[in-house]
């Protein structure tokens, strides 16, 4: 379970016809209450969907009883019109669910610049009214009616001593970077929280967590992190017990994310110790998981540690000060590079784990950062070639 | 011809046996006066290899005799043995040709962290003082012997109507992006102009021409751009004529190094029009040049406008404001978004030319700036996998 198993919640997920190949395609997630506290971040895309500019209005209250997603269009790029067709749904669900509109958050994903097709989209949405439930069933359809290339749902759940639960579902496999990816997650939790408490818990966790995830640089329109807060577990939590919650859950989401990344062969974590600070580390952590170089070396299963020392010597000395001829670099433990130079051989190096780690030592202070990312693939090339997405 | 086309040059272009395969990998360009003015620029990577950081002292007097390359290896990350050898190499020719080692520039091209076989490379450029000549021969065997990934060699030359003569030769076909690319190019001419006016004529041509080159966004440690002259025409021209003819000769140098970019089935001229700034203009085409997701779509003929407008969204406001609706996208001269929404259909657009013309009007001043990039390919990532390199 997920999204349902914190008490107060239900959800639904449908084939509401929006996708041509009839798969699930709409989500519905309800928060039956006592408490209707939401919080939420979005990309930091100057181009925002219009689901992202209806929502972040919609939740500036800190108040929400509903969201719906759907698949199959991300309704970005698509002027007033979208802007209307965003507020329409948001307007039909408040009057199915007796609630304000202000209290229906929306979130779209799919192609850019095309136009939803709002006819089986209300019906849809009616639909998942009527289907609302608890319960594993519907958690798995919820997380499946938002996938897009993803090949398996996404969902987590952490149970906290006091019994708290914290949930989640989440898509994204593309265009998968901060601030955010191409990714929508619904947190949930029975926790009895205020707005302000649930924001400070939610943007704690997303900045370490899916901000860390950088599969392809690639920023969208219609990132989305939302956390429904429902109270009905009666019990008060602080912001520091619930943010360890909630980063728990956007951690294991956030790996999941990073696993089923199109078309990647490796899921790489690049961890860079010893920075003046944990700005300097992100910025070569990240310098390095957007080099297209590495990222081929390493489907390659190549330990090719001359192309991480370029990438880390791109980033600005007033960015990340650090001494070249300090620079050490180890790639799943074996030490390739110290002092700037080659050290253990590259042979030593076993590359066939999926998971790879890159660890780099800037020997200019104490801090550190890492970033998840992925190889760069024949299966990404075609992913991203042979479908408009 | 191209870089002995100029009064007063000799080169030379062999195998000495530093490449395993055989082929050529050493060049040697001789400036035989009376002048022996030099000019040069390096890449901006915090990583250089030894022969910039030998070369960049070296060139500091504006003076230089000679300009020895390799290919078959970077001489970076070699620490000071590496450097070293670089010294030896500019000594050693420096006996031979009667010179002081001061006026010996070394460049080094191939694997990052190895060093370089000195016993071939040392009597191969003594081979190659023997083999100095001028003609459309040696100046052939120049450039094939720069070449790493290359697969054709690059020359340009334009005549002054003065008479005086630019020539140059270049390598570069991947880790191709400024500031510079893995390029080393050496132009030559005979005006009779001092190291300041070379200079100056330099850095201009660079920064239009080599500078807007971005391949792979990824960065190379050993990027070197020299420019000697002879005198030998007796003719003086200012910088900016001089300015002219190197900025055109350099222009057709990187279109040519687009042009045989790794793996490319696509050269991309990515145009930003109406920007506040031609800074403005600049980071929203590096953008789009950048992503994936767009070189990919162009890879598959997809004018997957939604991703060009994406990627502009990344750009931070601060770097360039613009708004957002305003955004216009021409996608090889059919304007498929206009105020940032879908305007004529995609299926307008013929991607079949290898040339791709991206234009984006920001609505936003009266700057423009452009970048040429390639697409992401199958190719591009069988290269870059399966060899290290």
């Amino acid at each position: 379970m997920s999204i349902t198993r914190p008490l107060g919640f239900r959800a639904a997920g449908l084939a509401a016809g929006i996708k041509a190949d009839g798969r699930r395609d709409l989500a519905l997630v309800v928060n039956d209450g006592p408490r209707d506290t939401a919080a939420a971040v979005f990309t930091s895309n100057r181009v925002q969907a219009a689901p992202v500019l209806w929502s972040r209005q919609a939740v500036a209250d800190g108040r929400a009883r509903a969201v719906v997603l759907n698949s199959g269009g991300a309704n970005a790029c698509t002027g007033p019109e979208g802007f209307a067709d965003t507020h329409r749904t948001a307007e039909h669900l408040a009057g199915v669910l007796g609630v304000s509109a202000q209290d229906v958050l929306v979130c779209s994903t799919g192609l850019i610049g095309e136009r939803l097709p709002m006819e089986p989209l209300l019906s849809g949405a009616g639909a998942a009214v009527d289907a609302l439930d608890a319960g594993e069933q519907v958690d798995a359809a919820a997380a499946q009616a938002i996938m897009t290339t993803d090949t398996v749902p996404k969902t987590a759940e952490v149970v906290l001593p006091s019994g708290v639960v914290v949930g989640g579902i989440a898509k994204g496999a593309g265009m998968l970077a901060p601030q955010l990816a191409t990714m929508l997650v619904v947190l949930t939790t029975d926790a009895d929280v205020d707005a302000a408490t649930a924001q400070e818990a939610l943007a704690a966790a997303t900045r370490t967590t899916f901000d860390r995830v950088d599969s392809d640089a690639c920023m969208s329109t219609n990132d989305t992190v939302i956390l429904l807060a429902s109270g009905a577990s009666g019990t008060a939590v602080d912001a520091a017990e619930l943010g360890e919650a909630v980063r728990a859950v956007s951690a294991d989401l956030a790996r999941q994310l990073v696993a089923d990344a199109e078309g990647a062969s490796h899921d790489v974590h690049v961890v860079v110790r010893s920075a003046s600070s944990e700005d300097a580390a992100l910025a070569v952590a990240r310098e390095i998981a957007r080099s297209s170089l590495v990222k081929t070396a390493i489907f390659g299963n190549d330990p090719n540690w001359g192309r991480i020392v370029s990438a880390a010597g791109c980033v600005p000395e007033a960015v990340a000060p650090f001494d070249v001829t300090d620079l050490s670099v180890s790639v799943n433990g074996v030490e390739v590079c110290r002092g700037g130079g080659a050290h253990r051989d590259r042979s030593e190096v076993d590359m066939t784990p999926r998971e790879t780690v890159i660890e780099v030592d800037l020997g200019a202070g104490a801090a550190e950062a890492d970033i998840w990312t992925n190889d760069l693939t024949h299966a990404y090339v075609e992913e991203n070639s042979a479908y408009s997405s």
